[in-house]
């Protein structure tokens, strides 16, 4: 088992990695929830036909009374409404300020079940059971809960530690290709900005069947990587912004495509490689490294470049809720494992793109 | 000018207390929101028609771009869709995590557009101008906000505290005697835990009128008295349960009669005698004691006597969810002045009420 202490001052979790960890979510929760004895568990409905029952019994098996509640899969249950529906359902089932919800699913479960017990009776203990690669090494560390609005994503939320992390790399077999890769470019982002070693690591993997012979310590890794960059700015007022390397172009992307075509991860991957030319370009970042975080996303299935029009940039760069005024942060590698925020004009930065 | 610190670690903030203070406003908020272009106000039906354009006005001449949003006046506005609504109208006015949120009006639009403000972008700052005498020395201090669920008031929210409260004394002049009375059974309940002296002072007072005359030193020792109660306890795990004094009883009549009859503080009145009388059952409380609150509850036209069957006494203390298992506090005074949570059989609590 690999064991990662998240040490936020007076809510220090642990995140706890090991195959078959399913089957022994019951005790664990019974070590970290002692006053809890009911138990609201919110999946979707693609985990929860596969994995809410063993999870179930597990609780149940440690005396927990356990209520499961499923949403949709998909983006559209981050809604305000369904955060208003699990508030109903989570009182109708009794629960008291000493009770627990544990999230199964991947970041959108996490997010909204996260919220929902960050407000419920002002807030009770929640545990995470992420169950996608992206919601392992991106959701576990940081403690970002939300809902969506119409106006755009997470707009609505709060910041609230779960008491613990559970991960099962097992439930990761079941993840389409699609998915699975989806998540490794956020796992490649890790190597990027903090680690050139396992930046390297992941080249030698190799495959998505290579990461899966070591997939314990690249989870490990990852948390371990963001629980630094989140314990130095915990409410997400600077250093934390190098986790958005790759994003701001990835979010033109994303957007260009009406968040359809690309998934979050293929559009981080194409902004990761035009975000290290972009370096290369203002001499920033070494020439060669371009080149070499193309080839490794590549053999995870991830596109090296997505096009779009300058109005698609200048849409995404101008309207990012992460740039204020007229100047924007975007993130640079120094080299890689090396990321710094560089602060410029939006202007000169488009103008850059352009020159690509 | 009253001024009143709460000292909370991190978030500190002042309490101002002043006649006239509503055209101040703008100057007040340009102190502590420092960051802040644009601000939503926040207000009610019963409210915004008396005080919203004056606000605005101060606060657009301190150069705030100010949208005003105006709920129902009553409880019903206190709902998971009220606050989608909130979060919407904010995002669409262009608020960033930089600006802010006035509330102005009572407990309900406290929070409210607190809990608005605590959860959009994760949590940006807001103002409160608390317009009831109930509001003015209940929800200034303490930093709860919340919406109501089906299955109850006040279960969705969270702790949020403001940048700062800004009280005018004399918006109370156009309150019915009613919602008065409402108010002035929340501060004969900080005489009656904590200080008999200022019980002494309100005796002396005698009628709104008489308050009225010193409002502003009335205003001051109720915020003092919570804030010296709540920053003992921030997250109400304990010694804040002296503050519910009367309300467990209280809880019990509004239920009896459906939240109609009477008002919140009609019944916690009624409730604060009925526990003086408890306590003296007990030979906690002095003798003379429920006497003289009954004398002075009357004063300001509130119930020393709101009668309700053993069933609705039973429903009340069995439901309430402050209670645990079997037991439950009550709050006794060991005399005018003095509070102390006693923790209790249920079974035992209702007996002796049986026989007052």
């Amino acid at each position: 088992m690999h064991r990662l202490n998240v040490p936020l001052p007076g809510r220090e979790y642990e995140i706890l990695i090991e195959k078959g960890l399913l089957d022994k979510v019951g005790r664990r929760c019974r070590v970290v929830l002692m006053r809890a004895s009911r138990i609201v568990l919110v999946t979707d409905s693609n985990v929860g036909p596969l994995y809410a029952q063993r999870v179930k019994e597990s609780l149940e098996a440690s005396r927990f009374q356990v209520k499961v509640l499923t949403v949709p899969a998909g983006e559209t249950s981050k809604s305000p409404e369904m955060l208003a529906w699990l508030w109903e359902e989570m009182m109708a089932f009794g629960l008291t300020r000493t009770d627990a919800v544990v999230a199964l699913g991947g970041g959108v479960v996490g997010d909204l079940a996260g919220f929902a017990a960050a407000t419920l009776l002002r807030g009770i203990d929640y545990v995470q059971i992420p169950t996608t690669l992206l919601s392992q090494v991106d959701s576990s560390v940081g403690g970002k809960v939300a809902v969506d609005l119409q106006a755009g994503k997470n707009l609505a939320g709060a910041f609230w530690q779960p008491r613990a992390v559970l991960m099962d790399p097992e439930v990761l077999e079941t993840l389409p290709d699609k998915v699975f890769a989806d998540g490794m470019a956020e796992v490649i982002k890790y190597g990027c900005i903090w680690d050139d070693r396992f930046f390297e690591m992941l080249d030698q993997c190799g495959s998505r069947a290579g990461v899966m012979n070591v997939i314990e310590q690249v989870l490990h890794i990852c948390c371990a990587i963001k629980a630094e960059v989140v314990l130095q700015d915990e409410h997400d007022r600077g250093m934390r912004m190098i986790l958005n390397f790759g994003h701001t172009l990835g979010h033109a992307y994303e957007k260009a495509y009406h968040y359809e075509t690309y998934t979050h991860g293929e559009a981080v991957a194409a902004g990761m490689c035009r975000a290290a030319e972009l370096g290369a370009q203002m001499h920033f970042t070494p020439a060669e490294v371009p080149g070499k975080i193309a080839a490794l996303v590549k053999k995870f299935g991830l596109p090296d470049r997505i096009d779009c029009t300058m109005e698609d940039y200048r849409s995404a760069i101008g309207s990012d809720k992460k740039g204020q005024g007229g100047q924007i942060h975007v993130i640079l590698l120094m080299n890689l494992g090396d990321a710094k925020p560089v602060y410029m004009p939006k202007k000169e930065l488009l103008e850059r793109i352009e020159r690509l």
